[in-house]
């Protein structure tokens, strides 16, 4: 999906986010979630690592995204194409002569800034000197390298900057091996790059990121009803990552601002602490991929009905969703502070099936071999059930609760002497701080 | 992990494989397994695109793994770093200086060839011409790209050609913020990328392929016992995979053919169609990669054991996997052929819980309304419970059998007019063709 420019006129009120950027990169860093990118070297500026929190979020929705898009619907085809392409997949596309952004470079100091995002367009950021740029020249976001021993220009390539090209190119491959009826679809999760200028916001606009992206394949005169069932599905998509729909803002880019071969685009928004930007986008393509694929292999994209009806080169519905755009709103969803016992206390309520630890277990002393052998022993039946427990015997159980309220896990599991006696524990709930005694049988069952 | 060569003198005899690579890159290539990348242009060598079953039978290898190897073990920590690194990561690795492999070029016809590799170590193989090779130079086989709007030796960045470097990196982020006990692990999967010269025997040696690596971190003095119960994790890995152990062996490299700083190392070889080759490695890296860390970043890679023993630099237990190794292993194993009324039938005798389809549900014939209808239901219900279920009304039952059969389905359901009668079905197994009769509701449950 080539980015697109779209007018603001239509947006709604934004209901003012009540977490700001700080908290949660600060949150993302104390408690393992997002690390920053070779941060042991300094850095490398637009890239991020995910740590065992992070990860495990981030294959939640992938896992979730994956299931409801491809496992659950009928006619979805899955792919898994290279990260490296030939060069002529981004010649076809208009990457290679298009994919751009404006640079200036200053006179004084040889920094280079991305044009459209100065703050003055006439002063440095970094010399403070003023006019001291020249003309913006178009720079390429594409990250290029060279494929084979021999560097030359036909050995140029690029990391993908988006992973719908791995879906177009593989079009005529699920068609002649699975003989899908239209409407279909193929998706792919996958890594994308882009040389940002300057990357920032956190991993809002990074240069390593992961899509989740769908081409829906489409018989041109019934588009819209195809459209209409993804505006739907996008909807529970939001819903089952726990988004408040009073902060998703679906934006119809009006045609002035659509790409020229768009018909239809939506622009999904959220309120992040950064302000409303988009979470994903969902257009309507037309044939412009194919055709474009077709134009320049030389091979034809034509689709044939069974039925024997006339042949046709499908259109195409885009939903497109960035992993970091869902994994931000999440957590900015679920962000939440309040006070316990005298105390300001932060917590994620995220939904169950999102969080990255399920239960932590502790024994109520670590000094009692008894309850800490019961509470190992509860430890390992829930590990084996659900997969994602966490062991904590470290510090005081008021302790050890915030620091799961601060990760997400829904239930706190606590082995104490009534556990010995009656096979019961304390559960405690994250959102409400609410314990109750529970059967060991029944948490497990 | 550097490759290491090693001595083949321990080897055992290889039990002959049945199955030529040919037939499985013909079985991939037809059933949409793994498509050749970027085809449609004339195809990108050493790169390969997993369709709708490759990449379901990858996913089912990779979440396997992440289950038994994060999940359910003890002390294991996930992380999911950046592909682009800081340039220092692979000064400090000696990847920037040494890995690399040898090239030569004739001097007639311009090819570049891998030296070690060439089967006349004279003649050029593309022109034939002898004696025209000069000196063997060293090619650096890392991707090299350029991160940033100034292209130049600061801004120089390479596309990982392993995935370790990104847990040892995290070593101290993990450390700092989940204060493991060790011995612990890290583990991580995702794309690496290396520019072989040649590459070659499909996925077996290609550009850009999956790695599943684990950096296990233990005191200098027990890595022995670790050593060990990384052998036995292994072995159950295999047999999670449905791989026979006879044509599993563990080769003890020597001390001669090891990496200098490597006390000990098992190549895990397979035996297949091309040969035995390796599956995957298991090295214990004594403190090599975290002393390089500290050396180039000048910072401490110390852990302090919380007992108040002395801190130590810990050393590290490697076990790597190679995903495409694995899933070559699984096909190679599973591939059988047989004769079923007097016809040659091929099958994947896929364990099923790796199988990319679980159930194909069929109506006996498709123009009979009732029957379709009852057998949307059937599919609709298993849909529900198992994900990965096929509709296949086309062509008669034989030849949807034929073609669930080479794809590995496990159980075909066919809805007839005793369904109509009695809720049940026919359930036909793949891999003795027994047909049983079989209640829709215990089929469900």
């Amino acid at each position: 999906m080539v980015l697109t420019q779209y007018s603001r006129s239509m947006t709604q009120n934004t209901i003012p986010p009540t977490v700001q950027l700080d908290d949660i990169v600060s949150l993302c860093k104390r408690r393992g979630f997002i690390f920053q990118g070779s941060e042991v070297y300094g850095g490398l500026a637009g890239t991020w690592d995910y740590g065992p929190l992070g990860v495990q979020l981030k294959r939640n929705i992938m896992q979730l995204w994956w299931k409801m898009f491809v496992d659950d619907l009928d006619g979805m085809y899955g792919v898994d194409a290279a990260i490296l392409m030939n060069q002529k997949v981004w010649q076809a596309s208009g990457h290679v002569d298009t994919f751009t952004d404006p640079l200036v470079e200053c006179a004084n100091c040889k920094g280079r800034f991305r044009a459209d995002k100065l703050t003055d367009p006439n002063k440095c950021p970094t010399c403070g000197k003023t006019n001291t740029f020249g003309e913006a020249r178009a720079f390429n976001m594409m990250f290029q390298t060279s494929v084979g021993p021999i560097a030359d220009e036909k050995s140029i390539s690029y990391l993908r900057p988006e992973t719908a090209q791995g879906i177009f190119t593989n079009f005529k491959n699920i068609v002649d091996t699975f003989y899908p009826d239209v409407p279909f679809g193929i998706a792919q999760q996958g890594k994308a790059f882009r040389n940002e200028i300057s990357p920032r916001d956190f991993v809002f606009r990074s240069r390593e990121f992961e899509q989740m992206e769908i081409e829906y394949f489409v018989h041109p005169d019934c588009w819209q009803e195809s459209f209409e069932m993804w505006i739907e599905l996008c909807r529970k998509w939001f819903n089952l990552l726990g988004l408040p729909l009073e902060s998703v803002h679906e934006l119809e880019v009006l045609e002035t601002d659509r790409a020229h071969y768009s018909k239809r685009t939506i622009d999904f928004e959220y309120d992040y602490p950064i302000g409303r930007e988009e979470l994903m986008g969902l257009a309507y393509r037309t044939d412009f991929d194919l055709a474009n694929i077709q134009r320049v292999s030389g091979k034809s994209m034509e689709y044939r009905p069974k039925d024997g009806s006339a042949s046709f080169v499908p259109h195409v519905i885009e939903p497109s969703f960035g992993l970091e755009r869902a994994f931000m709103a999440v957590l900015c969803a679920a962000y939440r502070s309040d006070e316990q016992n005298g105390e300001k206390r932060i917590y994620l309520a995220l939904p169950e099936h999102l969080a990255p630890v399920k239960y932590c277990v502790s024994p109520l002393l670590k000094n009692k071999p008894e309850l800490v052998a019961k509470a190992r022993e509860v430890y390992a039946q829930l590990k084996q059930k659900y997969g994602n427990i966490i062991w904590d015997d470290n510090g005081n159980i008021g302790k050890r609760y915030r620091r799961q309220d601060e990760i997400g896990t829904p239930y706190c599991v606590v082995v104490d002497f009534d556990t010995l006696e009656d096979d019961t524990v304390t559960v405690r709930d994250r959102d409400t701080t609410e314990q109750k005694r529970v059967a060991i049988s029944e948490l497990i069952s």
